[in-house]
């Protein structure tokens, strides 16, 4: 472990706030949206010159609160009785989701940057979503939100930070859906941003996770609490599809090694099977019960819909460049530093590496960095020990320089 | 393509045919089930001295029609309206499952074998299953059905050849649960068996399997048209949960670089997206939709309840061997042939390996084949031209003697 970790710290307690902006989002889909609310923390202290501003970007399931102990729970966005009770793993202390990497001495290190994260829009933890209040009717929008890609969350962003003074960015982190926004930035405001840090991330999603994400949704919107999308209000949700959605991404999130590493066949009950249908008789099977209901409990079924069809839909390629990913990359200015794990199928190497090599084929400065390691897409929530020098040391971290 | 399978002929049209077990079938979890129909297929002839028998075992959404042109649609077990309507693939048009691989001069060669297929225990096309009427109710067994295991379908198996006469199988095939069936049969009745052919298969599901088959199944129950299992006669069927079910499955059969190579990222409406939640906007969502939309139409959601959970107890080492494979392979005296393919990631070839060890290091004959083709765990229903000739010499077929 480098020293610099070993002496890291935590940002201690934090509060997340919220920021309406003044004007309206306008959106891919062509259509606008008013009164839209940020909610974001800030960790560190901004630079007289506003030269030291990292953005952070969450995943699908994450939300603002990215680092220390939350102060205040986020407003849920759900409100009828979704309650942000519970959260997975660390963020069940009330730890952010990235708590791992930001703070002093850490890999986005917050003696040095002023830190930025944001619920992304068509959240459901503070950020306007499905969930909120349509200005317009007076009710949530429900399935009336109009659909939101990766560049209508970049350009949120944009407006927020605009609000906070903020023009430049000295870099755009995020994993998975995060690393997505982080590509969106740089190929949409090239002359924002210095660096972008994109982790376990695609230029698009292969096949195979388009149809995972597809039947994820679509298990939501055959549960008939979903009414079509306008369940907000109601007294009824559907979590039993959410449910399904969530234990089919959860596996792959995890890599079949890990999962056999973990449980392995093990028995509920050591000593044989019970026969029956409707228990679970597996460790595993329990597993991925117990998170899809803790998942249920803290997460909009909507934004989960709005969200994967968002990272579904993004494809640099399409999007920007008549089909080809280096001449969408070809107004990129900012350094590149690209990480991928051995055993995430999900978001495979393979990606990464396209990336790299159109970059260099433009002559763009990046770095890829492939760390074997086993436990699947979750790696970039888990290996933080292993990211952490490489981040530090693209990002120029001076108590590296003092190490190496 | 060896001459052997050039030459390849059709069984032609064949009836599936039923037959009463004339005692009840005493099963693993110590239930009894009484008035025991098996639906049943046989191409070629039986020799005088009966000793030509190959008996072939499907896998989880076959059925008994594994050759030839289906004379008459199998029975659906499921009495409200399920109905036989289409089949997916080359069963749509009436083919049996594995018509490429059972015909006269085919891997199965019906001029030298008799070659039986049964629909097993707990299935919804002709044998008794959780469809079928329970004796003791007069109403449809649905979730009263007892949980059963591979071990129970093989003695329904066993009861049902000795109801024809037959003591002794030449071999026992098959793919996926097919080659379960045919490994169970190898340790329960050691002295009745010549040989097995277990293709795709493995010795007991891996924990992601395993995960896969109890999402599908969750999938299910958690459609309220389930009705905890008793749907049958109210005019409403699990069909979404089946539908995610089937989705899950589908995904999981095939690899990812033959998702790739099918369909890419290629929208349904060329010109671009069309900013919808709702509707299929890649090719490979609606062609998901499809599967789906087939599949209700001719599987009952208990059999696959009950075939699921069959196949994920499934494990020899601690059924036969108190933990140990070597232990349980003990008595084995059938020849063993295994065959596994390279894309395979849901019975992966590692498993076919660690039964190959097994046997090796007990002194039994055996052989392992890898096949390095694309199409993941599907490649046991698709790769009949590269199975054959392996097939054909184990069974040490005269034709491919001639012309080797």
């Amino acid at each position: 472990m480098p020293p610099s970790t070993a002496a890291a710290g935590s940002v201690g307690s934090v509060e997340t706030r919220y920021l309406d902006l003044p004007g309206p989002v306008r959106l891919d889909c062509g259509r606008e949206l008013h009164q839209v609310r940020v909610a974001y923390e800030t960790y560190g202290i901004l630079s007289p010159d506003r030269d030291n501003v990292i953005l952070v970007c969450h995943a699908l399931s994450g939300d603002a609160h990215a680092a220390g102990f939350a102060k205040n729970p986020p407003e849920t966005g759900t409100r009828d009785g979704f309650a942000a009770e519970s959260r997975d793993g660390a963020a069940g202390k009330g730890l952010g989701w990235w708590d791992g990497m930001i703070g002093p001495g850490k890999a986005f290190d917050t003696d040095r940057f002023f830190v930025v994260s944001t619920n992304i829009l068509g959240g459901c933890r503070g950020t306007t979503g499905p969930s909120s209040t349509d200005p317009a009717t007076g009710r949530a929008y429900g399935s009336d939100f109009p659909v939101i890609t990766v560049a209508d969350m970049v350009r949120t962003q944009r407006a927020f930070l605009d609000e906070l003074g903020i023009s430049r960015l000295a870099a755009v982190a995020g994993g998975s859906l995060g690393g997505m926004q982080a590509q969106e930035w740089a190929v949409l405001f090239p002359d924002q941003v210095d660096a972008i840090v994109v982790i376990a991330s695609t230029h698009a999603l292969h096949p195979q996770g388009v149809a995972w994400n597809a039947i994820a949704r679509d298990a939501i919107m055959r549960d008939p609490a979903w009414q079509g999308g306008h369940y907000h209000g109601t007294g009824r949700a559907p979590d039993d599809g959410m449910g399904v959605a969530r234990m089919v991404g959860h596996i792959t999130y995890l890599s079949a090694p890990a999962l056999g590493d973990r449980f392995g066949r093990r028995l509920q009950f050591a000593d044989d099977i019970r026969y029956t249908i409707s228990e679970p008789e597996f460790e595993v099977e329990s597993y991925l019960r117990h998170q899809a209901d803790s998942f249920v409990k803290r997460f909009d079924a909507n934004t989960y819909l709005y969200t994967s069809r968002a990272l579904s839909y993004f494809d640099l390629a399409r999007e920007h460049g008549d089909g080809s990913l280096v001449r969408a990359l070809a107004g990129v200015s900012a350094r590149t530093l690209l990480i991928a794990f051995s055993s995430d199928w999900l978001y495979a190497p393979s990606a990464s590496i396209e990336i790299e090599q159109a970059l260099r084929e433009l002559g763009k400065p990046v770095e890829f960095h492939l760390i074997e390691a086993p436990y699947g897409h979750d790696c970039f929530l888990l290996e933080e020990a292993r990211q952490t020098p490489i981040i530090q040391q693209f990002l120029g971290d001076p108590e590296m320089k003092r190490n190496q």
